[in-house]
């Protein structure tokens, strides 16, 4: 099948950088469901029913050793899972390669170009017929949505609307997506229109992912029911808080071992993510600038003891910049030039364009010298130098190996509850977003209290009718905000 | 007019405990508005029109400095106000008095028995009408909902639905209540009936009152709209937690000068509220354990490291226990009865029951000994003492002086903006539970940020169309949770 | 006794506020022994020897609740006491009223004039000789040296030395005491001789009459051997750390109901009582800039993330300013013109001077309005204002209560340790400064563990050989820092 | 030379891992040089002068990236330097690489054998004579004391005193040490006695080191002067507080990227680095549990709130083991055999000793699984596994890259003034062991402080008199803490 996906050379229904690896792999995977008792209780729980038998469930989502045992924990339901990254650095290479033994098909190594991360969408959603041909997914399991745009620019482009394939890009990513698309539209005729009579849903659970999904609905163009698995409590509040604040100086030491202790750090944003990174970086002794557009938020920032300013107002003063918004244009090159020398610029929130890489990667008179894999130092025309991490990509996956495996065991429940729940829902839901429901959602939170020794009380039924609650659950209104 | 309540001597409308400290509460009110932003910039915004000119407002809600500059600025506005304390203890004296003193009519004082709280709570709703009888508020600002269960209660019971008010009640607050009504009855026939014809709306910011409305709403019982003012983010991620964060360590300093520092503390309950309390004991030294019903905040408990488990596994082991919950029977008698020696336990949460001290009042043997206002020692039959605050009631309040003044100004800002809502929306609003919009939510922040120096980034247009939302807000989802 | 001393009027051997206060008091001296194992053991322990026996003993620090419990510890075991506070503000009444009613004479309360509080000092080391003279103390303990300088001072005159006492003081406090000094020479000749004769030794517990005793042993001038009980571990690092840790905020609290988080504060000085007056803001959410003069604090400090630069740089944009130096003249009147307006201004160091408040009271166009006991606002010409807590003394004794009792109890089980060790070396001891011995201070420690709980480890034989200790300590060598 | 040295290839006179990695091992060092201002200041302050020139200097301190910076600072100052490390596993061989490359000999890669590190330790301290033999050092860099142990014993051995090397160990190690010494007695009669001759000072850095000097000077047998470089302030309180703060977890991470959050940690020391080690796993949302022997240090723990109890009482409930201590037999099998499944066990102390490794390598049924370099999971004969890191050595040099430069910079000028203090009064030194002035600790301070921003405040003259001392420091008296 490989054959056809220009880029891809052929090394059986898998791609990944070393398939020796896969002992490496099996042994932290093992380590790593220890570590997960969410997805571990899942299967114990629900594999004897199967109730995703046979299902064709494609992942794009970063191939870590954590993901590892989500795509095994949905392979236990039954499903039949191919699975690509969803960056190109995210990969943990010897997670991709104990996936690819075990004969699921796999396509993701660390450090893909752009070309070759699409191609590997492409046939992470491209599930042989047995014919020689492909069957699209059933379900979805999506991570920034580049999935579901695929599907939806392809089937788009096909349905004859061009408008957006065959304009010209200024992102050289755009440029890559739609140069597949024009190609696909030549070898496999058809193609989008079988995937998208086939596909049930699909869960999401980034804020951006979402995010685009909440537009493509309202815009009545999304295709499929969806799960915004990204605003169950048990992830946005645990996932991007709790798990960036792990992950953010990991990142940063694992590429450049600087000391935290005393320097200034900016970070851009105090959503989720930026309230995890900030508490990081603080608890580290950095004294920590923050930068906020929304009110409420800036005003959480302070109430944390927290300096609130503009970027500009930072520059020449801080030593690191960390951008946490999915917006985009967060650190322009105009900042960049007005750094401190020595200056350290990563990203965690989402895409690359958080900051202005495209723009620094083309400044006349620029140097970029690589330091080793995922650290670059831009020497400035200025005579000033600045670190950039990751290329601007997240820099938790790029330069350390993600979120830890507790937390992504929530998150990773949410997604395979999702994903149960669109299947056995798929002849009754319409084509909408929708949340998984809070009683699921303190599931979740319930399968992982044991591993670290909570005890819950539990409520009387006079305390229960006192409050209005049942005995168990859910407790709270859903406006609550935890 | 106050001849008619029993238990309130006459002294001009209105009684407070001592007019001549009303220079000192000035005093005090001048430093407040300092510290409260947003109620002056509403002052400054919306007193020349005159928003609510001659609406007759009922207040029941802690009389202290900071809400007589919330009662000042209802008055800006043009509102016709009276005014209650909503906990027996939560009167500032000083604060009353200077309200007092410039005509404003006020029934509070430090101290109240519960017959006294009742007959306050009438005093101000009842506005003169100028021919001997008594009109009812037009608006009310409620605190607990006490005001409304009032309206509510007396209501019924002049229906003719006794049910309630003749049945006998063991606890002694809700007789209290029931007297008063059958009181009200004889001496001002036909009176809910009129207070209800002219009753627009409430505003009400605790969750417990809130908790309240929704089940009056649900049952179809509810009068009036109702605005939820709690659940603002402004004031329920302001108030309950910053507010508590501040408050909680000064309730126990003003009261027992207590080291905290390498104490054993029980916080029951990682709501808002909770999680300031317990931020703040940490904070001090305190080793913090947690007690919760609600799996997801408990996996929060324990991610911030605290050990959760209940307060029975804590028996003997902790020094302070403090109760944020809501509930009731937090701490039981059992509880108290297996305490460690001069173990110190307080609440503030909501209401007194949340400990059991009705039955530790009623234990045999048991010997109190007041050690100072809102101190006092339990001697226990079992050789062990313990020490109360506040008995059972709002620590903070009874033992301090509330939450300062700047997180007040979040609150309020709300309230004032709900009352001016309610009252411009009065022939639009149905009888449900109304939350304010995200705008004015993010308007209230706003008005906090200048004074402590806080400088928002603005969205470029691009950005603001690359996240898909309005260049001044409002930014986040309704579900977003801060 | 009490005639001969203007200003105090007679009232048996005791000066005190309101002797009714006395019961208040024994409620809260009952409740703090419960918090002050040290002295509590202590007591036990050797109070059967009685090792003081008979000692006169004069003591001159702050007359709080913790203070009447080391009183009565020094009476336990045999010492004849007489007390005086060393502060104007920092008396509890109801301690000094619990503590005279038990016969003990005391000369305290809160609020003296400078004339009261030196006159009160003179009768706390006046013994009466029972024949109308006055004997001196045999032991002083001290805080601050004031005792230690009234008899240095005293005597130097009556030896003939009058350049100091007769020279005109630009310091009010100065000139009060050089003129009671005349008085006690016109009054009292050959006073000083006497009480110089008798006395055996001074235990000191601040770092500035520390300092002042190193001072003078340099200068050969110390007229008897002293113990600095400062520099006890468990006296500097416990007392000034955690104590300024948790009576910082409460003074501030008390006074001014401000909300902490979200303002800018300014700590100036890093020492001990810096470090724990900054971490305890910053846990409120404020955002801390500290001031140093020694590099390496000033390197801790940034090392915990504080902005560290001069108190001019920070005028216009810091809401609080707290002094913990030790040093005169931190704030100066010109900072306090260019201050924001309504910013605190507080003292947590050690005397009044480190805030120029002579100044600041004799500037043209001031208008100093008292809101409330130790708080005074002052109405400046530039037409801003600023808040002064306790006329620029110890804002935690002044408009708190002082340290909370369990810290209290570790400074002053060293004090009582040093009383009785400088008695049993009163032959031996020669007149220098002493510290305590590191086995003595970590029996201090010791004997507060069990009342928190604390369980240690002990080494085994092979351990304690292995890193050259005794398996019952002293574990470090002298220079270790803790 | 290497010739004569068993195990150690001749290749030049270094031997490193893979020169190839120079290049990467140079732009780091490039990196760190701005993260080592005191180093670099050092050098332009006193490479004109060349202070070392021609002195031979043996540095035995782990061959890191800010181990280069160091070695070619001394370079500058004109020494003749050679290099081993002190640490089996601590070599980044890059930065080994990048030192071998300019024609240092160095003598250390990541994961040499005991036999291979001790013939290191010789190669570095002989310098060739141009003649077929060796020299020794003028001055030795230690960490540790090997070199220091080394020289010691090979002269005793020399001397004739045998009682040690021919007597049999137990220990591994010594053994290694004995066997050695035996050959070189062999291969280089008169060897010792002539570096001892020659032999002017040695400067250490480790707790451990230090302790083994005073024990030496104790009992005689020093050889030489020694300069404590772990007691400035500038050393302890910033190297092993807030470099183990920084990299304890960086080792935890990059070994296990477990989640921290909602884990049970031990840490077994609350000297400097379990301070800095506790803060850390604190703030990363974990519960710590502190074991101390001393009531001073325990306390202190308690008074931030840790848990205080024994390693006995935490079996079965936490986590994760990290021995701080510097003592031996802190995690002993028999706890090993207790511990919960899965629990992870590491160093970041001193020696391998303080886990009982040996035992556990010997016991009955153990199998040992490595997982990646550095990270072994023992599966145990009860059917639990534990994690032991980095062999039981220091977790953050063996799984992580050591402490950050900005932190070394501090340790480092401290080492490098003390080589100069050393050579500069070879001639007036006892043998005896020194601090180094509070003076140059203070400097060493101020070296760092433009780097981050910080702006120190003056004294005025009048200030300095008043708390006496000079205006450019010292400021503080030698006992005091920090």
């Amino acid at each position: 099948m490989n054959a056809q996906i220009q880029n891809l050379p052929t090394a059986g229904d898998y791609k990944v950088a070393d398939i020796s690896l896969a002992d490496w792999g099996r042994k932290e995977i093992d380590i790593a469901e220890h570590e997960m008792p969410g997805l571990m209780s899942i299967r114990r729980k629900y594999a004897p029913q199967a109730p995703l038998k046979g299902v064709r469930v494609t992942g794009s989502l970063h191939m870590t050793i954590q993901t590892a045992v989500l795509i095994e924990t949905l392979k236990d339901l039954g499903a039949d899972v191919r699975w690509a990254s969803c960056n190109i650095f995210s990969t943990q290479d010897h997670a991709a390669a104990a996936i690819a033994a075990t004969g699921t098909p796999v396509f993701a190594w660390k450090g893909e170009t752009l070309e070759e991360y699409w191609d590997c969408t492409l046939a992470a959603l491209s599930f042989p017929d047995g014919q020689g041909g492909f069957l699209g997914p059933q379900l979805v399991v999506d991570d920034g949505g580049d999935v579901t745009l695929l599907i939806h620019k392809g089937y788009e482009y096909e349905q004859g609307d061009a408008s957006w394939v065959e304009s010209p890009s200024s992102s050289h990513e755009e440029q890559v997506i739609k140069n597949l698309l024009r190609r696909v539209a030549k070898e496999r005729p058809g193609f989008w229109a079988r995937v998208v009579a086939d596909w049930k849903g699909v869960s999401e659970e980034t804020t951006t992912g979402v995010h685009r999904l909440y537009q493509l609905a309202e815009r009545g163009k999304l295709l499929v029911p969806a799960i915004n698995v990204n605003d169950s409590v048990t992830k946005s509040k645990f996932d991007n808080l709790y798990g960036c604040r792990e992950s953010l100086a990991d990142g940063l030491k694992r590429a450049m071992d600087v000391m935290l202790a005393g320097k200034v750090a900016v970070v851009c944003g105090y959503g989720d993510v930026g309230k995890g990174s900030a508490q990081s970086l603080r608890a580290y002794g950095c004294r920590v600038i923050v930068t906020e557009i929304d009110p409420i938020c800036a005003l959480q920032a302070a109430m944390e003891g927290y300096e609130v300013k503009t970027v500009e107002d930072t520059l020449g003063e801080a030593d690191i910049y960390v951008t946490t918004t999915g917006n985009r244009d967060i650190i322009r090159l105009e900042h960049m030039l007005q750094m401190k020398d020595q200056a350290i610029v990563c990203n965690i929130g989402h895409f690359d364009n958080e900051i202005q890489v495209d723009r620094l990667n083309a400044l006349d008179g620029v140097k970029k010298v690589n330091i080793k894999p995922q650290v670059d130092r831009y020497d400035l025309p200025n005579g000033r130098s600045l670190f950039l991490l990751a290329e601007g990509r997240l820099v938790n996956l790029g330069c350390a190996t993600g979120h830890p495996s507790f937390v992504m065991s929530n998150s990773f429940s949410n997604q395979t509850l999702a994903q149960m729940d669109l299947w056995a829902n798929r002849d009754r839901y319409e084509k909408k977003v929708y949340r998984l429901p809070k009683k699921l959602d303190e599931e979740v939170a319930r399968l992982h209290l044991e591993k670290i020794g909570v005890k819950l009380t539990k409520l009387t039924p006079e305390q229960a009718e006192y409050i209005g609650v049942p005995v168990d659950g859910p407790y709270k209104p859903e406006h609550y905000r935890y």
